[in-house]
């Protein structure tokens, strides 16, 4: 069986789900309301099939309600994708910098051509 | 061709992967040394394939050295995930908060039961 951890990054490694917990981030929703977007593209099995895969990394959970059973997102997976992250953060924050850096060093380069125009007025 | 994000997440689903982000973390390595740890339980070839979807990812970058070409962690496809993770924090922040608020209740309740223990002696 897959890790936890591969399979919540796997569950997010589709557009159509990840516009799925968009939806659900908005509120509760039963499944043909969270179909109806993607059905003018998508078969309904299809859709069922990324739902399935959404609840199996425990991100969708079902709620028992008397009529019906609407999905709502749990967040816990996430959590441990973030604290995954945490330990690589001073690589983006990094490579961030450096581009500031590289940013400013062209910015400087320019003002001093601008004031040479200056001059020559 | 798939979207860079979902593509990012795919190439993070695999526990291999992880443990070779990991190991570039550390500082650059050529591709025999990063292959090492694995080569016991996988081909050379199998090794080199979870590299090459490291590289497609844009998370591992091969520098351009005179004799060898070391791979580098490169954070920028973390930063669009930790960008796209932002809009969930809530969710599971909320569910620390409601498990939080539990734990004190649990620790409310047996409170009380101590303070009776002590009025029977």
């Amino acid at each position: 069986m897959r890790d936890q951890l591969s399979q919540t990054f796997s569950a997010l490694a589709d557009p159509t789900r990840r516009a799925m917990l968009a939806r659900l981030s908005q509120g509760e929703a039963n499944v043909s309301d969270l179909a109806k977007p993607f059905l003018k593209t998508m078969s309904l099995p299809a859709i069922t099939k990324h739902l399935k895969v959404l609840e199996n990394a425990g991100l969708v959970t079902k709620t028992r309600e008397a009529q019906w059973r609407p999905c709502k997102l749990n967040g816990t997976p996430l959590k441990d994708i973030s604290n995954w992250m945490e330990h690589y953060r001073i690589f983006w924050e990094e490579s961030f910098d450096r581009l500031d850096a590289y940013l400013k060093t062209v910015t400087a380069k320019r003002k001093p051509k601008g004031k040479r125009h200056a001059r020559k007025k």
